[in-house]
């Protein structure tokens, strides 16, 4: 681990309030940041780079993996509480901060959810939420075996662990072509499980702040559009979606956040099935690409809401201030994202955006762009829009 | 000077824009900062002190003073453009800054009329706007032969320099109270108008954001309730205002922001008198208090507008998102602002908090907060007792 700055007692500082760590320096602890100020509490940061996107605005920042212990300590120490910008620290270490007497929200239990997709099924399932049917397998002669208790082929392959945007995960139209799901999770450590191939209708997702003394604050259900595995679009809420589904979405979301005990915000990603059902996909036990709308859309940003929650403060309204928000992510492209301002911001200047500070990469989350409005129509093109000339690209609502 | 951190060379980091230099850490800067995160442009920072305000939350920070003029020269170093949180920086060290080819905005010429009275009043004449009645007068016996043109007693005597929120403004019954302005201004260097005393309806103010390229963004037209000299609460719009009168002291602002140059948020404030005009009180050259309910009550708020504007970006748009928005000041009292949180946050979900990270004196600004809606009496009433909760008083909106 290396110190970029000195460890400031931040007791001694003129705040009076308790200091929040963060593991993880990416976009999401930058927002994070940014809500922090707010509230005035101090954030520590666990980054992997001296220059990772909030690590550019965190003074009180130590580079170290989270896959050290030490550095976990290390940052954890004169923290209230300790919680994170992504899944990808050992339960082992999260066991060894409890036993130092480190308040970790979520919790490990909780965590664990989010970062194996094995124990994850098997939460949801004695939790009585729907799911895609599963079967754990472990040889493509398993993944033929269970393809009709499965709906048949096609079937999706996933990784028990480590996988994030469309990483992980496989469609396989027979089982000869599990291969490379065996040999990526056989490299990682990990299991594999064989889901059914949903034919859904839509993708939705559900934000949800929990405090650890169980208040809860829940956001409407957006509509998530992903493509490549990658989320490309979220409109606020889910146009045409039928009440009582929202209603129902919102209630799953709610029984997982209290079934398994998550503090901060819990996001859920569902299918909406041509038959009208929901059925969950993914959890992630943190701020969420699906929630970042919230930001210029709702009363309460979901960045506010989680550090209020691992603080056990009262929550902020998860309202929405407009009708329709829209956010179109901003997925690298043209070189200097600087040069797209002059265009964007004259051609709309109501529209929000966000870059994160991160260099350009094909395909890499740089930024997104938030339009808000009473039409809908308008609000996605212009969102769309946006992005596409950061992007370099022609496709608007392609 | 102190270099509280290494002087990272930011046009080596992943962000591909300019850089922006603040002159001062307070919490005007803190409020930049959360803007300049959103738009990926990296702030640096010379501040008062290691801990200010805005240093606990920009990392580039330098610890040193703005009459020193090395210390400048360091900030501004590889930043695109210098701009300021306060208006304590020596005409002088901004002529050299010039010589050296350094970019401020707002430039010196303009600024210093937020620096000098004589200054502002004088290019107010002779731009046309109308001011309170007003004279230099160099002696108590100057005061009384100056009376009779300026309505007569009470009068109010100004430092030319120096002054804010109440300090250098005596109001005075005859000549012979006129002692201390002239000990204060002579101990500063300063000279002393003698000013009318307008006998207003209420306070108004404006503010605009202008780019070097003439673009202009003119915010709503709000009241401002000052209480010994400080902003206590802010109305955004001005209830019941005429939309004439309300045209007029847009166009006030538009008239000064482009007759003295101002590049930045220009704030304007007015006195509103019983018969329906509007005279320019003071002038600001930098975000303003009378501007803060914009972050959460306006599309784009003052301190994003004055980003774009200081980098000549396209600005956004000032509207309003609610049909009223109040901001109050939180002024010190109680020691530990944070205990405030669990009374505050609770009664209204929807209430808006911001605190500076400041340690609490009595009568310091620490912090403010923000309600917004339909209903003015509501959102007044939501406003006050939140902040006279962190006062710790039972004031409300006395």
């Amino acid at each position: 681990m290396t110190a970029t700055a000195p460890a400031r007692e931040l007791w001694s500082s003129p705040v009076d309030g308790p200091a929040v760590a963060v593991v993880g320096g990416g976009q999401l602890a930058r927002m994070m940041q940014q809500a922090a100020m707010a509230l005035g509490v101090p954030l520590r940061l666990l980054a992997e780079g001296p220059d990772t996107s909030a690590a550019q605005v965190v003074p009180d920042a130590l580079v170290g993996s989270p896959a050290d212990l030490d550095a976990l300590r290390a940052v954890a120490a004169g923290c209230a509480v300790v919680t994170f910008d992504h899944e990808h620290v050992p339960a082992a270490h999260l066991e060894a901060l409890r036993t130092d007497g480190v308040v970790c929200r979520p919790g490990p239990e909780a965590l664990l959810h989010a970062q194996d997709k094995l124990v994850m099924r098997r939460g949801l399932g004695g939790l009585g939420v729907a799911c895609p049917a599963w079967r754990l397998v472990d040889t493509p002669a398993a993944v033929e075996r269970s393809a009709p208790d499965l709906g048949g082929f096609p079937l999706v392959l996933k990784s028990t662990r480590g996988g994030y945007d469309g990483k992980g995960v496989w469609v396989i139209d027979s089982a000869s072509g599990a291969g490379p799901a065996f040999a990526a999770a056989a490299g990682s450590g990990a299991q594999v499980l064989a889901e059914a191939y949903v034919d859904f209708a839509r993708e939705l997702a559900v934000c949800v702040a929990r405090s650890p003394s169980g208040q809860t604050a829940v956001y409407p259900v957006v509509e998530s559009v992903q493509r490549d595995g990658v989320c490309r679009e979220v409109v606020a809420p889910a146009p045409g979606l039928d009440p009582e589904l929202a209603l129902a979405a919102q209630q799953v979301a709610l029984t997982i956040a209290g079934g398994l005990d998550v503090t901060g915000i819990l996001a859920v990603e569902l299918f909406e099935t041509s038959a009208g059902a929901v059925l969950v996909n993914e959890l992630a036990m943190r701020p969420h690409n699906t929630g970042h709308w919230s930001i210029d859309g709702a009363v309460t940003s979901q960045f506010e809401n989680h550090l209020r929650a691992v603080l056990d403060l009262p929550l902020g309204s998860p309202r929405a201030r407009a009708p329709w928000t829209v956010m179109v992510n901003v997925l690298g492209g043209v070189e200097e994202l600087y040069a797209g301002y002059p265009h964007v911001l004259a051609r709309d200047p109501a529209l929000r955006v966000h870059l994160y500070g991160k260099s350009v990469r094909p395909g890499r989350k740089v930024g997104h762009v938030t339009a808000y409005g009473d039409d809908l129509d308008q609000v996605r093109a212009r969102a769309w829009h946006a992005a596409a000339w950061f992007n370099g690209t022609e496709e608007d609502n392609a």
